[in-house]
């Protein structure tokens, strides 16, 4: 990989990682040696981004429901074609299903080839590409086959970001308020002193924003690369949130921002977690465009959460707030969730 | 795991690895809480050992055609179907396939569980079983999926090796005489000293020889885990070997034998591995029933050769013989090995 000044470097434990903020997708042939490079990425940026053909290509087809082996075995299968060795770059052009696939298969090919991200979505920009989890789910199961290990580089085009469609632009700002919640009150003020048109129309503000939250992400992992501990908060929403994605095919962030909803409601009862944050929190998902509830069945809700890789026997363990800007980790019996489900979701 | 004074305990770089010599097979249920277990086996090893369906059991086709995603897919979905957490164990008993696949799905599953082997071959106990490398073939491609992941214990039951059939004898010796050749001359003398049916019928010589197998294998995982440099010796016979297994439907050992010779005959025009010691090669392998001879067809061998994980562009790294019991790494111009292979392979 070319050396370059203006990258910025986060040492996990095994290796650093670099941030290059703020560089055009174009940049991409600096990074890596074009004829030794991969890259994956999906139907719809192929036709956004036609110069992707330039490079050694695998196309996978866009959306959550192929994140799957299936997509996984195909791209194997072309690594082979293409005659990939331990010396070829794999590069993730994408959302963040496509940088948990690409991540997932340049781990598992010849165990594991080097890969780079280039993240084309605010959400994959802000989480999804962070943190070196990768991986695929199995039928409903979110995430259930995957790896820790972190890429080689993240490249952050905020260009990229102008063509969203709106609701890719809302998605992202689900795991925007996450982080606001779990661990940066001053952040959460930003964000209810703004609106998502300001962002989408201030290149300079959506910058910032977006290194402050990839920046956030890395600390986390930092301190607890292989979720032990801290890490765990950043699933803030998600235990329920997961349960419900694939089961009503919602986008991630608005099922994450009905699990937020869910967790505050249980961290009133639990930790006492403030009415009044609780309203802020409600507030602000509304705000930007967030759904905060659900027609959902309980029960098929309760399977899923039951299968949570946070479980422990009968327990989950779930991320509530103290207060906006603050989290902690409980672990809470299933049979406790299964009756709260019951209560949350009637239908 | 419960915590025994009989184990000899080996540190990797991310774990220590108890190895459980001499121990019976039905010492397990000693190591892993059995209601929180899952063994995964093949069907031959259920019917020779009944005493498995006491676990909580994922029984998979026996055969190396069978270590295929597909396989590993299959045992997924039979783990969430035992609703497995990240506190369950995964206990893989057979042979290198088994273990192979075993520590694969068990290294993905949730981004991966805990989880144990009981080898039940000789191969398996001198060489699969050990070091962490796990996964799959892709198709005709040796091991070209995986992770580098450790177990967190290897119980070696020498009593479950008295059940196998000759052939898997044989196989078994192909990775003990290749041990030999690349690092510990005094072994290939005892070889030479003994036959195949001193070690059947001597079941203190045959602990001797796994234990230190096991052990001479560990000592170059453990200075080079993820196979920058050493690692790579025991390689050993299997650039060409892994070529002919898939190709040919060979035993592991016996293409592996091939392969050595190959290898072999490489060194003598290249390091100055003398004649005298290559004809005791030949001598050893023949003694212990292997092959030193294939017809195969040299295009379709150069084919798989140049997928091998240590190939660098237009080279691949061959281990080679200095003499019995010191070997060297050298990179090899494609060109050469294809030169080599239409020599080699008549047909």
């Amino acid at each position: 990989m070319v050396e370059t000044e203006e990258s910025i470097e986060i040492a996990f434990s095994e290796k650093r990682v670099k941030y290059f903020f703020n560089h055009p997708l174009s940049a991409l042939h600096q990074l890596t040696d074009p004829l030794n490079t991969v890259v994956i990425t999906d139907d719809n940026l192929v036709s956004l981004h036609p110069e992707l053909r330039n490079h050694q290509l695998i196309v996978i087809p866009a959306g959550e429901q192929h994140k799957q082996q299936v997509t996984v075995d195909d791209i194997i299968s072309q690594l082979i074609n293409f005659e990939a060795t331990r010396q070829t770059w794999v590069v993730g052009v994408g959302g963040g299903v496509v940088t948990d696939i690409a991540g997932y298969a340049a781990s598992v090919y010849m165990r594991g080839l080097r890969y780079g991200f280039v993240p084309t979505t605010v959400l994959a920009q802000v989480d999804a590409a962070i943190g070196g989890k990768n991986g695929i789910d199995a039928g409903l199961y979110k995430n259930i086959i995957g790896v820790i290990r972190q890429p080689e580089f993240i490249l952050f085009d905020h260009e990229l970001l102008q063509t969203l469609p709106d609701e890719q632009w809302i998605n992202g700002f689900a795991e925007i308020i996450k982080h606001a919640a779990i661990a940066d009150a001053e952040m959460f003020e930003m964000l209810e002193a703004h609106t998502l048109q300001d962002y989408r129309t201030n290149p300079a503000l959506l910058a910032e924003l977006i290194q402050r939250n990839a920046l956030l992400k890395s600390d986390f992992v930092q301190r607890d690369e292989f979720e032990k501990g801290d890490r765990k908060k950043l699933n803030f929403g998600h235990t329920l949130g997961h349960a419900v994605e694939n089961l009503y095919s919602l986008p991630h962030g608005f099922a994450v921002s009905i699990g937020m909803v869910a967790a505050a409601s249980l961290s009133m009862r639990r930790t006492g977690f403030p009415q009044s944050d609780y309203d802020r929190l409600i507030a602000v998902l509304k705000g930007y465009g967030l759904p905060v509830d659900l027609e959902a069945d309980g029960t098929e809700v309760m399977k899923l959460l039951k299968m949570d890789k946070k479980r422990v026997s009968d327990q989950i363990s779930v991320i509530l707030l103290n207060r906006i800007g603050e989290s902690v980790i409980q672990p809470i019996p299933v049979t406790e969730l299964e009756a709260f489900c019951t209560e949350t979701f009637n239908s």
